[in-house]
């Protein structure tokens, strides 16, 4: 065994041989939540209650709900006119509940196309209104979105670029304009906000899918309409769905909308039109509670440069592995890379696991390697990836 | 203190001091499933990962997946023609989303009204076609339900018996006929299936919401459409939704059905349109697994039998508590009674909670108290709180 092979077991026998988990979500959580949620699973606080068999409207409860809102509030410094909905489904329930929200404030919405979810969010917003293709990055559209922007660039490779936002298409009646921060499978991100916010007018409510970006990094809250995403990648289990919405936007749902994803009705009523998922709240809870004990977002911001430095430096220094992404659109959640041919990559993820380096299978529709480095994901195990990766390229390259 | 107070002290002892429970949902679970969780929380079965860390499409959730599914299936006694989805969102987002998957095939749908929930579960579906109410037991409606069946029996108190099967008005072109299985507030039930079977016509899909009911007492799955429910109840946390349908029945979906609740395509996917609640489906695994080693489904239906003729017994007994429902009618699962008056109703909570004995309020619709015995609450939880109430009356009555 390499020297990288056995420096990779040891830090993870440190953990008690606890692997590196590289899953795109769920994903990995930090160890000191998990002992915590073992240690109190049966009895809470005293209580002789796990938190999963506690009233949603009893005291306990309550006061675990109300510190897990407002410790994800000041993490994401989140103004007082925004609402916080903990609601079910997942992000693919929310391609459908956002436009059944909102698009009845204008007519149409428009969406900016950047890889696999993004897609799938507009063809699934079809079903409720006009859908405006206002950009997208050139990767084959479904028969629905039919109403399609001509302004990709076609010198860089599809799918691994942001359209740049000056050519933009949008249209003056749209109700809101949807875009993915982070595409999990492409590993396209909108890093630079900045390059955003000057090509939009003031008045279009900015929809963001935040799953893989959540408590990543700062961001200006007060810049987006509507942020959503599932909880499973950086907040907490499967099951749990976050959505911060500015108030003002409120009072447009479809009668269709069923009174559960009625962002209104669940703003009313604190996220209990029906019974929310307690023991997913709970959970999400302790990590908010762990990345305050970290440094906050801030902290979490500078670690997950660092580890995505590392890893997008050791691709880039070698000619064996590839990321297609241009370097100013690269995820630092997602890191899909690939290595020459498909042989290799079968050895290379059957090695990867016998040295404690779990799901490293990329995405059926990609192929290759995607190493996902949420929040939770240990600096150890992206050294013990690098560490791993040139030790097999020694090897096999 | 009084030997009966002590006596349920002293059952609370053997058991850790683990309270006894009487929360209608989220509710109490058996305490060997809730050791074994904590117990592989942070490494399940030697992987190193906790089953919330898993992907939900890998080897080892899909294990756990299969298991569970199986399990399920076999103590259902689930005919093969039946799909069994994994959902997110609760009875109170089926209330929608069966309309949604379920309205298209007729003209309307029948609704039959017993209590909140079914009332509620009506005047949800008003929003996608005609619903007509084919009986109801005397509770005031909601001003959406306007097509009103005047067969209600005036001589039994609102809200506190079954309308008569025979005397249901049907429409010939309804899509289905929906009921609640059983009233968690109310607490009535229906007990007795074998006396509506002869009063529906043979091709009219019945819909029942299970949520207090699931696997406490045998039922013939192929009378049935159509069975939901949340899991908090009698399967597990909250944040799973279980349907079991028909396989004929799909293929229905309305338009605006979110494609996250379109039990086709999550019949077609295996639950796996979006990412389901992977760590609650785990835990309902657990509980199926304990259901099969306490003797299966029979063996349950014995003990909430006991559990309720002990509880139902003590009251009926008893001059100082009452008990409004016909008993044809009354509920094995959730039992409400009164005391005399407001001030004795504080202080039977108050002392009830200083011996152990928790959650046992009433809803806020209906006052009193209620006593909520799935089959997760020991037959020493109910022991301990006929004691209790014994006691209290010897005391204060």
């Amino acid at each position: 065994m390499s020297a990288a092979i056995a420096s990779a077991f040891s830090v993870a026998a440190t953990a008690k041989a606890r692997p590196f988990n590289f899953s795109p979500g769920p994903a990995t959580l930090p160890l000191a939540v998990l002992e915590q949620a073992a240690a109190e699973l049966t009895d809470w606080h005293g209580t002789g209650m796990s938190v999963m068999e506690m009233s949603h409207r009893g005291v306990h409860f309550e006061q675990i709900f109300e510190q897990t809102l407002a410790d994800f509030r000041e993490l994401m410094a989140i103004p007082d006119d925004y609402a916080v909905l903990f609601l079910q489904g997942g992000a693919v329930a929310e391609n459908a509940i956002v436009p059944l929200n909102l698009m009845g404030r204008g007519v149409g919405a428009d969406y900016v196309l950047t890889g696999h979810w993004s897609i799938r969010s507009a063809a699934e917003a079809t079903r409720y209104g006009p859908v405006h293709v206002s950009a997208h990055n050139g990767l084959p559209l479904p028969p629905e979105l039919t109403d399609i922007a001509a302004n990709h660039n076609a010198d860089a490779p599809a799918g691994a670029y942001l359209p740049d936002p000056a050519q933009w298409r949008l249209h003056e009646q749209s109700a809101y304009l949807h875009l993915c921060a982070n595409e999990t499978i492409g590993g396209v991100a909108f890093n630079d906000w900045s390059a955003v916010w000057p090509a939009l007018p003031a008045d279009l409510p900015v929809v963001a899918d935040m799953s893989s970006e959540w408590l990543s990094r700062p961001i200006d809250v007060s810049r987006f309409g509507l942020l959503y995403g599932g909880a499973q990648k950086n907040i907490g289990p499967a099951g749990l769905t976050l959505v911060v919405i500015r108030r003002d936007l409120l009072g447009h749902a479809h009668a269709h909308c069923p009174s559960a994803f009625d962002y209104t009705q669940q703003a009313d009523q604190h996220s209990m039109v029906n019974t929310p998922p307690t023991y997913a709240i709970y959970l999400a809870g302790l990590v908010f509670a762990w990345i305050k004990a970290q440094g906050g977002v801030n902290a979490m911001a500078a670690r997950n440069q660092e580890k995505a430095d590392w890893l997008y430096g050791a691709i880039d220094a070698s000619a064996y592995y590839r990321n297609r992404v241009v370097p100013a659109a690269r995820s630092r959640m997602n890191v899909p890379f690939t290595l020459p041919d498909a042989e290799s990559t079968t050895r290379f993820l059957q090695e990867a696991q016998q040295v404690g380096l779990y799901n490293l299978k990329g995405h059926k529709a990609a192929g290759g390697i995607r190493a996902s480095i949420y929040n939770a994901m240990p600096p150890e195990g992206v050294r013990a990836l690098v560490d791993f990766m040139q030790d097999f390229e020694r090897r096999h390259g």
